[in-house]
């Protein structure tokens, strides 16, 4: 997967605890669609209500200097995507949002915009979930049934959003964060996970990826040991296809 | 779903904090398959390992006066269903095990000796999910996909095993148990939704259910406030089929 023209902007999270919506990496938003980009094209499908959505990333975005068209206002999704400057994918329910990408036929009309076109693509969470090669890895509640798995492949690894370390005083049994990744990667041909916890970015330009933010990274690769980055590391390997 | 002859032992979990393997049922498990059953049979398909689970699972019911059968062994899965005395299906990865459940064509049979002959069904945890209307309430990570999440349909309504409160500490800006459950009841006609906290089982005898164990369990609704049950409660209730 050489695409040199890819921009990508991969958030963990949309609110830091004790912060407001986005304002943990708004200085990074800023860098990443710069004065280029005067509207983004705002996906809202992951959560229900997509007006006070919409509202919420717009607010937010004029703030930044940025213009917000929401795409569940446009009448037609597919062109609204074909003339986006920008495109940013909010946090919410991860299947429910990638059924909607279906459901509206954007799934190769974005891929084909961010990797072909070059126009900037930001994720948060479930946004961030879908951007990558496919949803085996969120932790939401498959509340809906998409007609797969699969996303949008804008990269050939997994993401796992809101990463967790295990709490040692935890006397709940449900699996670690840790176990299920282990889990997936059980399966065979799975590729490897980033965990990315909260307050971590990763920015993709072309085939260059760095880790940003304020903590470390957890990777997991099927049959190797798991590894940590510290913020600033480049993590380009991660953007080469697996042999 | 009026089903006079169905019989479930429905656990949230298979292991308390502190406890060992469904240490924390084990009286409520022999007064449910009672004396009539010899041989169980043991569905291991929520994990990786199966040899590893049958034996953990056969060493378990041998203290508790049960033979086990693990269907993984089993030349003729379908047949070993029909020939079966009771059944238990563990806990592990529920996408995984509703999967395998689909791919050795068990869904149907195993409903049909459970509703129409009145098989004692067993489940802990992922085998309490697959129980139920659908796996559309699960806590899992979707490490494979199912060719549907509708599930074994043996109670017309869900549950959500392990249910967690909220932890008014944490910092951590995931969903929370009730956020979850509730984007589910955001999607149209789904059914109640009953959290069972670590450590509570549902009995079901016919068309009366009971809720048994150390805990109080929370009932969501969908368009109704939610509501908590004492252990001991009485929740036949909630197997009438919806208007
Ligand atoms: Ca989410
Ligand atoms: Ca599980």
């Amino acid at each position: 997967m050489m695409s040199m023209k890819r921009r990508l902007l991969l958030v963990s999270n949309s609110t830091l605890h004790g912060g407001g919506y986005l304002e943990h990496c708004q200085q990074q938003i800023k860098d990443f669609f710069g004065h280029g980009v005067k509207r983004v094209l705002f996906i809202p499908y992951a959560l229900h209500n997509r007006d006070a959505y919409a509202k919420t990333a717009r607010d937010k975005f004029k703030t930044l200097g940025y213009e917000v068209d929401s795409i569940h206002e446009a009448s037609d999704p597919v062109k609204a995507v074909r003339e986006a400057q920008g495109i940013f994918i909010g946090g919410g329910n991860t299947f429910r949002l990638l059924k909607s990408l279906y459901d509206n036929s954007l799934v190769s009309e974005i891929k084909k915009r961010v990797l072909q076109d070059g126009v900037p693509y930001m994720g948060s969470s479930a946004g961030t979930n879908v951007s990558t090669v496919s949803i085996h890895t969120t932790n939401d509640m498959p509340i809906v049934y998409p007609p797969s798995f699969a996303a949008l492949g804008l990269v050939p690894f997994n993401i796992n959003p809101h990463y967790l370390d295990p709490d040692p005083h935890s006397r709940h049994m449900g699996e670690t964060r840790e176990q299920r990744i282990t889990q997936f990667h059980e399966e065979p041909d799975t590729p490897p996970v980033l965990g990315l916890r909260e307050g971590s970015l990763l920015l993709v330009e072309g085939n260059r990826a760095t880790l940003l933010g304020t903590c470390k990274a957890r990777l997991f690769t099927r049959g190797n040991p798991t590894t940590e980055y510290e913020t600033g590391s480049d993590l380009s390997f991660l953007l080469t296809d697996r042999q």
